[in-house]
C-alpha cells in the first residue's frame, strides 16, 4: 500500500488463531509491534470445539478488526489423532527426538499459511502471524525455521501481490522461545492466558486432560516461569 | 514406499480435479503413465454447482481409486469474481499481456496443492497431478513453473514424510501444451468431453456462456485442434 505523506501507515497482518496461548500470544506481540491483526481461526475437524470458543474470546480480547472462523474438514484425509483417527496419546515424556507424535495432522500449517495469504492478498495485510515455535513443537515439520522461509518464497510467486512486486512476511515472534519465556512476555503484555484453551482432548465439558503433550507442555511452561496458570487454577478450585 | 520383488510397485497420486477438460486431461495423461489416482474436488464458493457436477461425471471415467470432495469457503475472504465479488468478465480478448483477471482467485492454487498435498501424505502417494497450464493461463501468477517448483521444495520441508526421505512431485503435465495440443492429446487417449464444464458463468441450467475467458479458450482449443466439441454440439442442438 502506497503511503500517504502526513498519515501514519497502517500496517496490517493476518495472524492465525487457535485458542491457544501461542497465538494469542504472537499476535499480542505483533499488535504491539504496530500490527492491526485480522484472526483467522480454522476448524479442521477437531474432534472438540473448545478450542474455537476460546478463539472467539481470544480474538476480542486482541482487539481484532475481523475474525472469520473457516469450516476445513482435514478429517476427511484422516492420518492424525487431532482428527478422529486413533487415541490422543497421554502421559508422553516431553522430548522431541521421540520424532513426530500421532498428533501431527498432515501438511496442516501450509493448509493454514496458504488460507491466510489468501485472506491477506484480498485485504491488503503484509504479514501472517503464527504461533509456531521451534523449541517446544512437538516435533512437527511445518513449525521449523526453514519451512517458514521457503512458505515466504512461495508466497511471492504464487500471489498477483507478489506479482506487483509485494512480499508477504511470515511472522513468527515465538520461534525460539520456551513455553517459559512466552508465558512471561504475555504476563508482561497483560494477556489474560484464563481465556485461552490448550488441550488436545479435553473433557465433554471442555475442561482440559492435564495429560496430552500440550497440556504438560502448558504446565512445564507455566511452572518454568513461576507463573500460576489461570485454567488450571479454576480447574483446582472445583 | 519400499519395492517389493517380483510385485509391480503401485504409484499413487492425488489428481486435483474440477470438472473441466485440463484436469481430466492431465489425470488421464497420468494415469497413462501408471498412477493410480485419488481424485480430490475442492467446492471454493464458486457461484454454481455445475462444475462440481462434471467433476464425478469425469472421476468416474477416469477410474480413481476415491474421491474426495471438499468444501472451503473461499468466497469468506472475498477478492475474486469466481466466488462472488463483481461481475465473470465477458467477451474479453484473450490476451494474457492484459494482466491477471477479475477471476484470479487469491492464493487459490496453493490452497488447492496444500490440501491435495495433505492427502498425498496419508494415503503414501508420491506425486500431486495438476492441470495448470503456461501459455492459455490466463495471466494467473500460480500457475507458473518457478512457483510449481517452489511447492515441490515446500512440500519436501513440510510433512513428515519429507523429513523421513520422501518428496512429492507436482505433476503438471499440460503446462507447456497449447489448449489444442491438450484436446489433441486427449481425444488420442479416448477421453469424452462431454462429460466437462469450463464455463465461468453458466445458465441456472447448467449450460456455458460461451463469452467467458474460459469459453473462449476452451472453443479456441477445440476450433485450433479441429475437433469438435461434444459440449458445444449439444447445446448447439437444442
Amino acid at each position: 500500500m502506497p503511503s500517504v505523506p502526513g498519515v501514519p501507515r497502517v500496517r496490517c497482518a493476518v495472524l492465525l488463531l487457535s485458542g491457544g496461548l501461542d497465538s494469542y500470544t504472537a499476535g499480542a506481540i505483533e499488535r504491539a509491534n504496530g500490527y492491526d491483526l485480522f484472526a483467522l481461526t480454522i476448524r479442521y475437524g477437531q474432534t472438540h470445539d473448545r478450542e474455537v470458543a476460546a478463539a472467539r474470546d481470544v480474538a476480542r480480547a486482541l482487539g481484532v478488526v475481523k475474525h472469520i472462523e473457516l469450516n476445513v474438514n482435514l478429517a476427511a484425509f484422516g492420518g492424525s489423532a487431532l482428527v478422529g483417527d486413533g487415541e490422543v496419546p497421554k502421559d508422553r515424556p516431553l522430548d522431541v527426538s521421540d520424532g513426530i507424535p500421532s498428533t501431527y495432522v498432515p501438511a496442516r500449517n501450509t493448509i493454514f499459511l496458504s488460507l491466510a495469504l489468501a485472506w491477506a492478498e484480498v485485504v491488503g495485510a503484509e504479514a501472517i502471524v503464527i504461533g509456531v515455535n521451534a523449541l517446544d513443537y512437538s516435533g512437527y515439520p511445518d513449525c521449523r525455521p526453514e519451512y517458514l522461509e521457503a512458505f515466504e518464497r512461495l508466497a511471492r510467486l504464487a500471489t498477483r501481490a507478489g506479482v506487483e512486486g509485494q512480499s508477504f512476511a511470515v511472522l513468527a515472534p515465538l520461534l525460539r522461545m520456551t513455553k517459559a519465556d512466552i508465558i512471561r512476555r504475555g504476563t508482561a503484555l497483560g494477556l489474560d492466558y484464563g481465556l485461552t484453551h490448550s488441550c488436545y482432548d479435553p473433557d465433554p465439558n471442555g475442561r482440559p486432560c492435564g495429560r496430552c503433550d500440550s497440556c504438560q507442555l502448558r504446565a512445564r511452561g507455566f511452572s518454568d516461569a513461576g507463573i500460576v496458570d489461570p485454567v488450571a487454577a479454576a480447574k483446582a478450585m472445583e
